[in-house]
């Protein structure tokens, strides 16, 4: 099997073996419905259990503040309509470069009556300080604004924006799905009401996620039924997917500081490489995951460039992977004030556990080789 | 590990090994974000259009009429608040019988204006004609009644009733997860508007389910963001258990035949011996499922016998699995008018794919015994 070089870690992580250890059993003879009242019916709830402490642990929260969901898309549903479904309709306000995720639901709740505000930011891409001033001037409900971007990695200091913004009343929510594993995510610290989670960004499986949240915050569930997850979250629970939840929080955080630096070494090599082959680099914010990287050439498509490294053997991101079914260029790069033609250059590299010296090496050869290539072309074609 | 044998098949069930052997390879190698384009990313997505087509196949719908979710609590979820979100809030009617993922978010659209009536169901389980008809004739606006019980097995003739339901204007549904591989499932020929299917019922593996629902219905999503799913289940799909529930359903829809007359036999044999057992059967209506027996002993608390029967090596159930943590008698026996003290003997045995006729016969003995025990210990008490 034709096996490119992984180097899309932000949009999903291969599954740590040890997790995949972890989950086998619960597709075998381990196997149940965790609210059957019989021994497999106890085992599959101690096998929750067991994972919610430990995601519980990853973030500093209290296992009874884990709701599991279905993934990081779904967490972030669940806090935005179902905390705006016990309240008067008011002000929601998210960042201009939230994940579509918190964006669109933001946006239907319009059709309950509520205002929905995008938070403006700056170059860097961080929150806009007179934006989010005015912002909660106008008293928000609620607010989401991420830990760590998927594109370019920046991150925002939620511990001051949660602080301001409950002091104005809002409960406040930050997606960390690309946060978590990469840098420390401590739920109490932040202070923020909401957190969400996803297991398949940190070396988990795909089909679980969570909504961390602090029970000040009254919720109704998105789905309705069983009463599973405190009434929060019914559906027969997939074990295996939250054991496999448990143990990669366990192991990300484990291997989280001695990876930062490893990656953060590989991705300034890659900054190095890609600024002497005359990229834009979209991400120099001070403070930025370690492991992303997102660039562009002028006048070379992104879609284009990330096709042909695809057929190099390097397999990358253009846009947000989640959303590329989206032909538009980066929204995070055009609410940065990035001309839609640069955006749509755009390039993502994220390094993940498996990356190899050898493989950012490699990359940054065939990228420059790619490059000259199509510039030539472009050359020839003018 | 003590093993016990396991009866309970309508609350979830073994992961099928051929369905395992179809899942491993995306808990190893094959990985990524079916929305990235790259090498990874396409396979991912070849694998989930190729489930779809199983999962439509089984049903005989059309793979575009597929949406996958989570699981059927999701699906169920899915299409009375998306329908609802769509529509001017008016009349939805579930049936008493419902399993709680259909009439919970029932209840919840009562907050948006709906009304929210139940069909009655008469002593069999089955919709009670009178209260259908008047039911009709208040112009309900969504309509769902399941297609086979979770707990008596007994199966609604929802052909007749979504035509009849369709005449007044009315979206139907079904709930078919109990039915899927224990009876022919046929969108088409049922002539339902939407219908949810579940994997870990028929096999699967926990954490996929599916709303079949024709292109009529418009629908809002519960969760949105990356626009998965034509926009109407956003998140990240979860490819290992796509791909399992596609495997599933090929497996179930192919022994289904066999299957039915063997557990049939089976489940005859046992309902000989609690007959003669002196047990009441709640299910005895010609139309059910050929897998489920479900019964009670006079003056023998259910949930006690479960957990006798747990002790001996036998995993039964006692109410609803999926909703056990309330401790209230089965809502569908009090639905078919079966006295509460009467409906907290119940037990439910669900068969299936591994079960033997030695567990049969030896759940008969253990089962006569443990109520011998328990007579004469209330005897003595007396």
């Amino acid at each position: 099997m034709f096996a490119p070089a992984y180097l899309d870690w932000n949009a999903s992580t291969p599954v740590d073996p040890a997790v995949r250890e972890a989950m086998l059993p619960w597709l075998d003879a381990s196997f149940g419905n965790a609210s059957s009242r019989h021994e497999y019916g106890r085992r599959a709830r101690a096998a929750i259990d067991a994972a919610r402490a430990q995601v519980a642990a990853a973030v500093n929260a209290h296992p009874t503040e884990v709701i599991f969901t279905s993934g990081g898309s779904e967490a972030n549903n669940l806090f935005l309509k179902g905390a705006a479904a016990m309240m008067k309709p008011g002000l929601v306000a998210v960042s201009a470069i939230e994940h579509p995720c918190v964006r669109e639901p933001a946006r239907q709740l319009r059709r309950l009556g509520w205002v929905m505000r995008e938070v403006a930011v700056d170059v860097h891409g961080c929150i806009d300080a007179d934006d989010w001033k005015s912002t909660l001037e106008a008293r928000p409900s609620l607010v989401s604004v991420m830990l760590a971007n998927n594109e370019t990695g920046v991150l925002q200091d939620i511990g001051a924006l949660a602080t301001q913004a409950k002091a104005g009343g809002a409960y406040i929510h930050t997606d960390a799905v690309q946060a978590l594993g990469k840098i420390v995510v401590d739920f109490r610290a932040l202070g923020v009401n909401a957190l969400t989670l996803s297991a398949h960004k940190i070396g988990g499986p795909l089909g679980a996620g969570a909504l961390i949240v602090d029970k000040r915050v009254e919720l109704a569930p998105l789905v309705a039924g069983g009463g599973q997850e405190r009434g929060l979250r019914s559906g027969t629970e997939n074990v295996a997917a939250i054991v496999g939840f448990g143990a990669a929080c366990e192991a990300a955080v484990a291997r989280m500081s001695k990876e930062q630096r490893r990656l953060a070494d590989l991705r300034d090599s890659l900054d190095a490489v890609l600024v002497a082959a005359g990229a834009t680099l979209f991400s120099t914010a001070p403070a930025r995951l370690p492991n992303t990287c997102f660039f562009g050439f002028d006048g070379i498509d992104g879609e284009t460039l990330v096709g042909k490294l695809d057929r190099a053997g390097f397999a990358c991101a253009s846009g947000s992977a989640c959303s590329s079914a989206n032909p538009e260029p980066s929204h995070t790069l055009l609410a940065m004030g990035v001309a839609p033609d640069t955006a749509r250059t755009a390039v993502r590299v994220s390094l993940g556990r498996d990356t190899t010296a050898k493989q950012v090496t490699e990359f940054g050869g065939a990228l420059i080789r790619i490059v000259d290539e199509l510039k030539n072309l472009a050359a020839m074609a003018a």
